[in-house]
């Protein structure tokens, strides 16, 4: 087993912001800066062509830290400070190809998110395995998964293969690669769509939703383009986090009453 | 002008709820029992066969006061302290016998409830007239509707007929009797449904929420039938009335810093 170096850290406004490795992956724990031993992690990653402190990944830390979890999010493959194989290049520049062209993206990026799952599925147990060694995280705990585009290619494989992720909120992608392994989804999970997606058919995303095996399972679908998603949905996937990863504080309070 | 007149007052755990009248109309207002002298009101509507005080109102009603709401509901044509018509009494019947015979109850209640609305929505803008004749409450401030069921029936044509409504929260209805209307819609739009409806079909929940003409609406839909709304769904429509109601207090906060 890997383990978590820690390699730079501050502290502002009541958040302590940590950057850290596991192997050669570079990542970012926010924690609380005072608070319980002990809080939940949610997990997160980033977009396709962003990276670990891209402003979506920070402000929504942000908003689940001051909700007493902590956060942590790793560069994919092939991102932030991560070297690109000549592969990845490939499918870059056929990215963006397609963009100038005015081709859809949907069959390249489902192509290309698929083989990024394939490589960052086990960099993520691994990451998950090391901060479950520290004694703020634990793991006894819930963990929380939030992930939306490329990271719900990697995300839905990931929730899937690791049953210590026990509330997931996903959302903007194709059902073409991932339906089959939402299938295997059972915890809670909340999906985000854009009603008026240029890249994904409202259809597609619509049957990814309906495709997670989840008892408990809410679709979160809003007016506006592929990157309209409204802000309001960060305060929402951290409301739908405090419904789910309660259970660490509880555990606590029992065993203070036994003492 | 038919004017409001109170008629009974109680006040417990911060919340004084006040029956009214109105003409022959009999509702209730739950206000915070303290706080600024004037706060936005939400006009709610309850589903079909049940009445002002069914437990999902008080639940609301609670939910939205303890966010500085004022929060009122009167019973519908037919519904609580409000008699029936010969009509009432024969479609209430066709709808039991539809339910007993395992028939679809949709046609009989799309029916009705248009029916409902056409005597509804001039007596909610009679009362909503009342309710701003009161201090507390006022003809400035903005005004939010949320009604389910029966009450987006009758509360789809209210809000698109009366501009004091500013923001609205829906569902669980057909779209046949309403889609139409629901166009004329352009205020903010939040619209709940259920996945596994027995009675409503996905794609025609869908179709209603498709309809609003708004730029900012919202879809939040459930795994689960008819009657398993969550609860937590309460709890986001007043964190949907929070981001939307709040002009009041800030002309209120303006006029403090002009003295």
């Amino acid at each position: 087993m890997r383990s978590l170096t820690f390699t730079a850290q501050t502290s502002a406004d009541g958040v302590t912001e940590r950057d850290f490795t596991v192997g050669d992956m570079p990542g970012v724990l926010w924690s609380p800066a005072s608070g319980p031993d002990r809080a939940p992690l949610v997990f997160m990653g980033h977009g396709g062509g962003t990276h670990k402190r891209w402003p979506a990944m920070t402000g929504r830390a942000r908003l689940l830290v001051a909700r007493g979890f902590h956060v942590a999010v790793v560069d994919a493959p092939a991102h932030g400070e991560r070297p690109r194989t000549a592969y990845d290049e490939q499918e870059v520049a056929a990215l963006y190809a397609a963009r100038a062209a005015g081709e859809p993206e949907g069959p390249i990026v489902v192509r290309y998110n698929a083989d990024l799952a394939r490589r960052a599925v086990p960099e993520w147990r691994a990451t998950l395995d090391a901060l479950q060694e520290l004694p703020e995280i634990g793991a006894a705990g819930p963990v929380g998964f939030f992930g939306l585009n490329m990271a719900t290619a990697i995300g839905v494989p990931f929730v899937a293969a690791d049953d210590r992720i026990t509330a997931a909120v996903f959302g903007l992608h194709w059902p073409d690669a991932l339906a089959g392994t939402a299938k295997e989804i059972t915890v809670p999970v909340q999906y985000v769509l854009q009603w008026d997606d240029e890249h994904i058919p409202r259809e597609a995303g619509l049957a990814l939703f309906d495709a997670f095996g989840s008892a408990e399972k809410t679709l979160h679908a809003n007016a506006g383009r592929h990157k309209d998603l409204p802000r309001f949905e960060s305060e929402d996937a951290v409301a739908f986090f405090a419904r789910h990863l309660a259970a660490v504080e509880e555990v606590q309070h029992d065993r203070g009453e036994q003492r």
